[in-house]
């Protein structure tokens, strides 16, 4: 099943999306929000699915999906905190900030709290006051959360995924520096985030979804040309159920929390950092890692960061090449 | 205007209680919860304002308002976002843990994202798993905003207050360090936040509220002893206008997102950190304070963190000895 808000007041209205993309049903005469839907999923979930179904068999009145018009299936949300699962991007981001790895970072997750009150649909614009700030993408996973008791084990948490989406944690470059250094994590430096189109249950990904792991290529594209082709399957060294379990530690989760797999990232077939996309390599899913690794390999970072008039696209494909969540297509534009 | 919420599903029924909080009258024939009457304050204030002098003259049927039956004035929201406007505890709490303070610290506000997924009542149990993770209590003022533009002044953004009220920003002393240190901020060491049985509107405080700052003696007993009398509208080196603008720079921000002060603090009269309250100072508004001056006294801390069975109270009266926004009063129990 396939979950989208089409813009209405401040949390959407709900609808159902077809498998393809191609078409939507409202569902809001079902419950109203996507929010909703998942405060009382067990109750709502059937009867989502029995729209689903009949919106797939064609049973149903329907109307082209536009993924343009579509808001951020959750318009704002109780809880975003972002992970580190791939630890690959944050040694890389580190070195780029001449700060070393500590080994704890292979088992303890690092994860921070993001702002939740306005998070933007897949084609609303990157707005940035300065285009000092180094803005940049980061693509990642992201997943929604049922409830999940305070102490929750990795497997009861993984249990508590309801829905899977893609993200563009929208970061600025030039003002983490200054802002870790305070000690107190990102506030300033983590603009409005950007979600995909639709958010996905977990069955609509078959054996791509497994063990808390979503597999397939990650695709970037800045300004048309391909920059990431990351696999979101390797490398990733938390899974969901460990990420939402390290945030369960101390409390309880409620039920629409989305969690974020930080910026997926893989190495070379070598081991070495990995290569541009243009020059055989997966690419990278921010545009930090590629100034790194040409730090390292030219003495200084040649791509500049996102300026006014760029425009970033994110989206994964199934195996028969079709988009699964939609495409986070945005451009930068002055504030 | 004083609003509170009574137990109902995720986000409670809106209430309007009385100045002197011994009534209440729903309001959720009005509109359902404190989240819809932010969402569209302009349109609902007035017809709020209006229940509430029915209610203060007696001419409307009244129930008597009791603290310990009310949930979080928000149970949940879509934004917690701390500040540190008490210089002296960063200083305090930094040197507790051997670091400095850097001098930008008393001009650029220190904040962090915290979760509001979980946002719990004022007579909610603090549920902790590990009495060795150092519980201690941070009792603070807060604000409820409007919607705030991104890159809004500080004069913007103090014009968006529409609420306040008092917290307790329980922390885990213990877990600090090692989370800190990986760099993100807080996660697993900010468990669930305390809130006041009521918000109360900017008018409703008087000459107490001005220039984003509020003025009066913040109480903090421990387990029926006074631990902490210190005047919160002293010492106070950012004002609500300054962190919420701080918290706008490159996002804007959503109706309801709660903003912190950071745990009220005052030196001692002659500069020093201050004495506790037993010795006739003001004393502290977390125990690491205490502990900080036992440790520069003594050589090391005396007075434990929080344990099983402990109870924090955090209240603020007016003029007259009149409880503000009523007790947050929780008991420490085992998750």
């Amino acid at each position: 099943m396939k979950l989208a808000s089409l813009p209405h007041g401040r949390d959407g209205r709900l609808c159902i999306v077809s498998s393809d993309l191609a078409w939507y049903t409202p569902a809001d005469h079902l419950v109203p929000t996507l929010q909703a839907a998942l405060d009382d999923w067990d109750a709502h979930e059937p009867l989502l699915r029995a729209l689903a179904t009949e919106l797939e068999h064609g049973a149903i009145p329907r109307e082209r999906f536009h993924e343009r018009a579509a808001a951020a299936p959750l318009p704002r949300a109780y809880q975003w905190a972002d992970g580190s699962a791939y630890v690959n991007h944050v040694e890389l981001v580190r070195k780029a900030r001449g700060a070393e790895l500590p080994d704890s970072f292979w088992h303890d997750p690092l994860m921070y709290q993001g702002g939740s009150d306005d998070l933007r649909g897949a084609r609303a614009p990157i707005t940035l006051a300065d285009e000092s700030w180094g803005c940049d993408m980061e693509a990642e996973i992201c997943v929604v959360t049922g409830d999940v008791a305070q102490g929750a084990s990795a497997e009861e948490a993984l249990a508590a995924v309801r829905l899977i989406g893609l993200v563009n944690d929208v970061s600025l470059r030039g003002l983490i520096p200054g802002e870790l250094a305070k000690g107190f994590g990102f506030v300033q430096s983590k603009p409005a985030t950007h979600f995909s189109p639709v958010f996905v249950t977990p069955d609509e990904l078959g054996a791509a979804w497994s063990g808390g792991r979503l597999s397939g290529v990650l695709r970037v594209d800045l300004n048309g040309q391909a920059f990431g082709r990351a696999e979101a399957g390797e490398e990733c060294t938390f899974d969901f159920g460990t990420l939402i379990a390290h945030l369960a530690k101390t409390r309880q989760i409620g039920a629409g929390s989305i969690v974020g797999s930080g910026t997926v990232s893989n190495r070379d077939a070598d081991g070495s950092p990995g290569r541009p996309c243009s020059a055989g390599g997966r690419g990278y899913s921010c545009i930090a890692e590629q100034r790194m690794v040409e730090t390292i390999e030219g003495g200084k970072p040649v791509t500049p960061f996102l300026r006014y008039g760029d425009v970033v696209r994110i989206e994964m494909v199934d195996a028969k090449g079709h988009t699964i969540f939609g495409a986070i297509e945005s451009e930068v534009v002055p504030a």
